[in-house]
């Protein structure tokens, strides 16, 4: 009944700023307030809450599926099959005809930065006032509950197994996409053995050598290790929709005295993060203090992004651990902490775990050991 | 220069259509258009394309890699740390500059069905006239080039290589992702040989036993494979972007007759699609036609879904392969031919082949056998 407990707070929202309807376009927010995914959306799926029911639009082929897993209190199915051409065959239709009950010029809630213009169009072609409920979906979201942190947990627990299997293979001649199948094998069949009937899935990319761990974010190629490599290997790992992230940078046969020591000041910068992390203090203040660390060593300008991001459902959430960000931070929200430099010649040094704000400070739930050779 | 005869391509477009602006949001349409691809757009990236430049804006973390990768004459970056907090700090500020320099009145051209509605509103504002260009970079996209085609026999060969090696792997016991990893492995392990510095990419899932197979669209579980159970895999492969679909229906064990005669059936289905599709028949034709395999076996009820979609960068592309598409199919379109029925209480039954249209007919870039049993 959580979901029903989201819809209540949401109900709440749509009654105090007079929306008549939510229109739930973004997959991980009808997630979130219906239960409901689907590996694909190039096929329409649309949730709509009204201040009594909760509806689904979906495609045929997402019908058993649906009616097996979304907390909804009808569906309403369009079809592509020449045996029912009879039937509906848009979700336009369906969408047209729900909102045609609510009268026009009445408010409808939707997410103004997921929503495609073109329904955005539509919306305001047939009268109503369209206003964003997506920033509150968000806030919703940032606030974690005691049953999301225990998916958390177990994402956090296979994402440290399957970093410690691949870590095992890093050898020279073996390639980022080999490196990374280690990790996935073994992370799928604990999980098959722990975890009977659930859902798990994974991302991983690695970044070998100086000119590709430069980069902070690129997919894993075929390029093969070579000694004194540093490597940034990335990994997500989510359970029953839940994501806990895990990044170790590790060096290939010898590094140099200069790739340690910029993965030591990685490390610290990290260990600054998590040490001040907690309840009641600003977002920015732990950018900062992970940034400053990377300064007084005379690396500063090499830093190019934030010190971590939200996350739960999503690869990254909002509230940004960001210097120009004063939100409060509080208890149950997540957050990835991982400062990173990319020093041109050298290469990149990242460590990143996930920590959950408890009442009076964090737990990691990633825990695999940071060794810096 | 594949881009530039795109871009050129575009740009008689634009100029057809007295459009002034392209404003590119949607990542496979960035691309296509600028050779630049990201893991993540939660950072805003976009392509703007006028009568003589393309540039690029994109986030700081983002640099290095779009000064490497991106054939644009010029990049916008923002920043997100606290030692270039006198830099720009928002993709909006860029935008907007950029934006400003064409005389308000003028013609966007947008994605509707990509765009934000937070964009398209700002724009709007600005009093700028928001059209789409979105049909028009798709319709682009449909027929492959010579290059794309090379790429998509690639994929379809690693496809089939992945396909085999999990099939090998098939036993009561094993569970739907574990049998999935096995051809992960091989395809990347192959890759990192054959293809050294390339990016390849894969997704797959494995619907096993009459419940789960009873649903055409399901993330891999751990759920375990059992005695007679039919099982449904689907994978893509991707190389350097482009997509093989491949997808195999199998049984466990001992089937039933009722099995082995609805696998035969979905197989001939099948076997008509593939025989039928060729340049200057209409898309609906070959959907209509597998439909009525389905049909005279009595079995027209139990299909829910196309007969196939359109591949290339993206899991699913139009135009569809769907009983109302009147569309004139062409060389050099790309399509996967997957007629499927699901059956309750006995199961569903679907390959999937990539076939690629040639002058005179087609030929499928996957290979895998097709067992019935």
């Amino acid at each position: 009944m959580i979901v029903q407990k989201r819809l209540e707070q949401f109900r709440k929202y749509m009654d105090d700023n007079q929306i008549s309807l939510g229109l739930i376009w973004e997959p991980d927010n009808q997630f979130y307030l219906s239960g409901f995914r689907a590996i694909s959306y190039s096929r329409p799926i649309v949730t709509l809450i009204d201040s009594e029911k909760t509806v689904l639009i979906i495609p045929g082929l997402e019908e058993v599926h649906a009616a097996e897993k979304a907390k909804v209190d009808a569906m309403y199915v369009y079809y592509e099959q020449f045996g029912l051409r009879d039937k509906e065959l848009s979700y336009m239709v369906h969408l047209t005809k729900l909102i045609q009950q609510i009268p026009a010029g009445s408010y409808i809630g939707v997410e103004l930065d997921s929503l495609p213009s073109s329904v955005f169009m539509y919306l305001a072609q047939l009268g109503f006032t369209v206003v964003d409920v997506g920033k509150k979906i968000t806030e919703m979201r940032t606030i974690k509950d005691a049953h999301e942190i225990e998916l958390l947990k177990i994402a956090g627990r296979l994402s440290d197994l399957a970093i410690a299997e691949s870590l095992k293979h890093a050898r020279v001649g073996i390639s980022e996409l080999e490196f990374d199948t280690y990790g996935d094998r073994i992370l799928l069949e604990i999980a098959s053995i722990e975890y009977p009937d659930e859902l798990i899935g994974y991302e991983d990319w690695t970044c070998s050598g100086i000119r590709r761990s430069e980069m902070p974010h690129l997919y894993s190629s075929t390029r093969k290790f070579e000694e004194g490599d540093g490597v940034v290997h990335s990994r997500q790992v989510w359970f029953n929709g839940y994501r806990a992230e895990n990044e170790r940078t590790f060096f290939v046969g010898k590094p140099t005295e200069k790739q340690k020591d910029l993965l030591k000041l990685a490390t610290e910068a990290q260990r600054v993060g998590m040490e001040l992390i907690r309840p009641g203090i600003m977002a920015k203040e732990v950018d900062i203090a992970a940034y400053e660390v990377f300064k007084k060593a005379g690396y500063g300008e090499f830093v190019n992004h934030r010190i971590g991001h939200g996350l739960g459902l999503s690869e990254h959430e909002e509230p940004y651990l960001r210097f120009d960000n004063d939100l409060i931070l509080q208890e149950g929200m997540v957050y990835t902490i991982e400062p990173g430099i990319y020093v041109p010649g050298v290469g990149g040094f990242r460590h990143s775990d996930t920590v959950i704000l408890t009442k009076s400070g964090s737990f990691a739930i990633t825990q695999h050991p940071k060794t810096n050779e």
